[in-house]
């Protein structure tokens, strides 16, 4: 894209109405209009067109990104990290560790004693069903507070970096890709897309990739198949909404118990584990009352159900029975791969081989879209901004 | 503050001698003239404008400011980190642990070894009574002999975060707080202010807060009342730099072993535990022999002399006996309130319900504080310099 | 160096042909030519003239450092840290901890996640022979192919902060101290080093500093004399080189096993203990079969091989046989001092006290030296660049 492509962006831009998004956060796709979905599109592409014509992308000539995980992250971690970066703040972990004791006072305080430089506040905290979103919205309600009484003299916005329900920066990134991928968010029009469970040797891991893909691809009237063995179902509320938005849309969303019937046709594939909805729901209930043993049994038992469905894996054949063979593939990554992280897994390794180049293009969205989200939080008139940014021509290399 | 008071508030500092503070370290508030502390009110004032008005307060366009924890902080990382960035240095932390074990050819060579790029330290140490300031010192003999030694091409200042003596950041700050409280330093004359012990079950905790709040408050004229039980003393050097202190102010300094006769009439209250300063003296020289069923031992007796005095708290019934029933209620959080962070503690739930916000402004100062610590330390003419920043008026966001 | 030097500098860098340092890394000193390395020196000399005249030296408006060690340091640490922050660039660590498990596919993910804003990517990993340099050529290849596929925007390039062969940045901040240390690098011609083994209590020091001061300093026509112990043989390939760049430098190299031979006469002398490296390529064998046991028992055998040697240490009597007695100790820090850090050391007491100016001074340059290699990795004409910042003539410290 060159400076003209940007304008022409930037000129869609102004035709978006982002009002709502200012001071805000960005907890979940689903509570963002349509306008709003498709003008963080619009900024992560302005953002990533600039910088690929060196221009600085510089929002900020000084302020603080806090980071905030509940569990180990490198690639999410460096995705916050590049977007902070490349608006102009610097990141400063808060690790209050793996531990989710934090309640009420300590919160409230907390949240503003980190916040008195801070522009941004990212959160992941996808471990208990239940617990993330409830705490992002405990945070955002306490630098609110503190932002009211005066006493921040600026509002921190959250960026969801992945909860229990939704991780909207990866359906986001995810949704870029498709949108490159297939030459326009229009031509997502009708595309069918399987977001399937497949078979990991691990366990309990999050619902929030497959919940946010359904959440956000249903907008796009493409057809949306969700395909699990039974047992594995996901969040009902989220189902509701994904059913909602296709009605909305155009599209189409089906549920089905075959990986096969999934794949049929399919233009996107998307294998990938996770843990069913109402284990995990038990797992927090077990957690909350410290009841380890209880943890440690469920655990042996979802090995055991998990074990029964090693068939759950996106072969070659499979791949063969989508629209022409040639399905895009795709994953958030790490994916466990058959032979190579592991005996048995989500993917056959020539699969994977195939489309290293494409995911890892996936991936390298969702620093924009963390900037775009970020962005459009802390600019009233995000348009006249970046044309403000694009005039100044300032280089981010010398 | 709009920018006309800004350009008064350079003004009035430009009147303020700060030659000594140019290249030099900030560890005790009673090692600084009035004048000088004067002036780092001003400066974080200035600061605090100027990015309220969004304009750049960056002195330096690349540099290190350098942390250094002996135990785990947030408060205090967040406000040298926040103080760092609105200068325009970017902090890296020199993680040590938590032993103090450094000493010598160590402190001098890693003192110099980090400190190519730095132009602040700052250090946090507090555990040990005779060990945090002495550390500092040495640190601070180590940068400036490989700065006069041509090695190190600036003087990293340094910034006490907290020693085992005071805590001039976490002080200042609570005295811009009251400046701020009052409308005016001048209107700190006359105020009774109770420094108080309260009981906390946890043990141990520094001694530096009270003795920071007595060392500065005496200096306004203020009327300075330490309240403890029986063996709870504090440092004698310290007591005596209040005496001093008061007597040149035109305030007093009193003791009393009474929580109830501390908040008579008090127009504000800093109700706080800490540990015995011969108690802790002890500690350090069970811990320089590494007598640690001493230190267990130790522990136990002082938690058993701390259960005795349960009665220590600020309640509302003692808040209702200050001046109008409505002293301003300090701490330098977190607090240990009753009910909430544990069964008995320092303040009533209600009390540090009411007092929340102006708590949270109270820290709010802090970075500010800091910030305007280095940045006198590293410009010989501050008001010239603050006025060019305001005059280059670059937006802090774009 | 004022102005005038920095600009006589840049004239003279723009003689030098640095074409293939551009968009590549920086792993062995001897797979550079003459004139790049040259230019190293010469871009470490410009950039540490324009900071000490208050001009910045920022080259990146934004941008990532990333910094991936595999075992704690803090000197390269705040040594790579400095020289991101110098060129603009924030460092982001990767902590893969101290285990070096990641292979193929991992590798080439990580890599690639971590690099979509990245510049640089600084490694340290200098624990097992044969395992070091083989990992940087991974993600070398893997961020190589990642630029190529277009997947990132700019290609990060790597610079070895130390590997199981060799230590640039260690052997060219010598360099650069000697070159400054005689006035000129045609100075070090017929010069007499002595790179020596010296006793350490420890075991199994890194053997990329002899190899790496071998392998340079032989390019400058200096008289290279390695000594140690029968049996603290280093890599024969390093050797060779060592020979090779002799030869074509009208230098010489030899060999000795005796520590008095190599001090006589000697204008320089870089006492320091190693281990074997026939024990360490046997020792990376066990761990790669998970010996642990076989570990502890080879730790055992070289220790006790160690103590034969405790007389290799660096005395005054043995100073006293240099040239004129005066030759220039060197250390990369830190060193085991005799009655300080240890019963018995490299180095006595009062040689370690008098040559401490010298030995800070000396790693001072490595900041310089690792923002040389990133600037010449990231700019195709190194020279005008520079001419261009000079020019602009931004202050560091407004």
């Amino acid at each position: 894209m060159d400076r003209i492509g940007i304008k022409e962006k930037i000129k869609s831009l102004s035709r978006l109405r982002t009002e709502d998004m200012y001071l805000n956060d960005f907890f979940h796709t689903w509570k963002k209009s349509d306008q709003e979905i498709k003008a963080v599109f619009e900024v992560a592409d302005i953002l990533r067109g600039m910088r690929n014509n060196n221009i600085s992308t510089r929002l900020f000539d000084s302020g603080l990104g806090i980071s905030l995980f509940r569990d180990n992250s490198t690639r999410t971690r460096f995705s916050y990290a590049s977007a902070c970066n490349m608006l102009g703040l610097e990141v400063q972990d808060l690790d209050e560790g793996k531990s989710q004791v934090a309640h009420g006072e300590t919160v409230r305080e907390t949240a503003n004693m980190i916040s008195f430089m801070a522009d941004v506040i990212g959160i992941r905290d996808d471990m208990y069903i239940g617990k993330g979103h409830t705490y992002m919205k405990e945070v955002a309600a306490s630098v609110q507070a503190g932002y009211d009484a005066g006493i921040l003299e600026q509002r921190p916005t959250l960026v969801n970096l992945q909860c229990d329900i939704d991780h909207p920066t990866q359906s986001m990134a995810d949704a870029l890709h498709l949108i490159n991928h297939f030459g326009g968010i229009e031509n997502l029009k009708g595309k069918k897309i399987a977001m399937t469970w497949a078979y990991s040797p691990s366990y309990g891991k999050p619902l929030s990739v497959p919940q946010g893909i359904m959440g956000l691809m249903s907008r796009f009237g493409m057809a949306v198949t969700l395909a699990h063995p039974e047992g594995y179902e996901v969040m009902p509320e989220v189902e509701k909404i994904a059913e909602i938005n296709s009605a909305k849309s155009g599209g189409t969303f089906s549920k089905t118990n075959s990986m096969a019937e999934a794949f049929k046709d399919a233009d996107i594939v998307y294998p990938k584990s996770w843990a069913p909805f109402k284990a995990m729901e038990k797992r927090t209930g077990l957690y909350g009352k410290g009841d380890f043993d209880g943890i440690d049994k469920l655990e042996k038992e979802l090995l055991g159900q998990n074990a029964d469905h090693k068939d759950w894996e996106c072969t070659e054949e499979l791949m063969n029975s989508t629209k022409e063979g040639k399905a895009l593939y795709m994953h958030c990554l790490p994916a466990d791969i058959t032979d190579v992280s592991c005996e048995k897994g989500e993917v056959a390794a020539s699969v994977f081989d195939r489309y290293r180049d494409p995911l890892y293009k996936q991936a390298s969205f969702k620093p924009y879209i963390i900037a775009a989200m970020i962005f459009l939080s802390k600019v009233k008139n995000p348009a006249d901004r970046l044309d403000t940014i694009l005039n100044a021509n300032l280089p981010r290399i010398v």
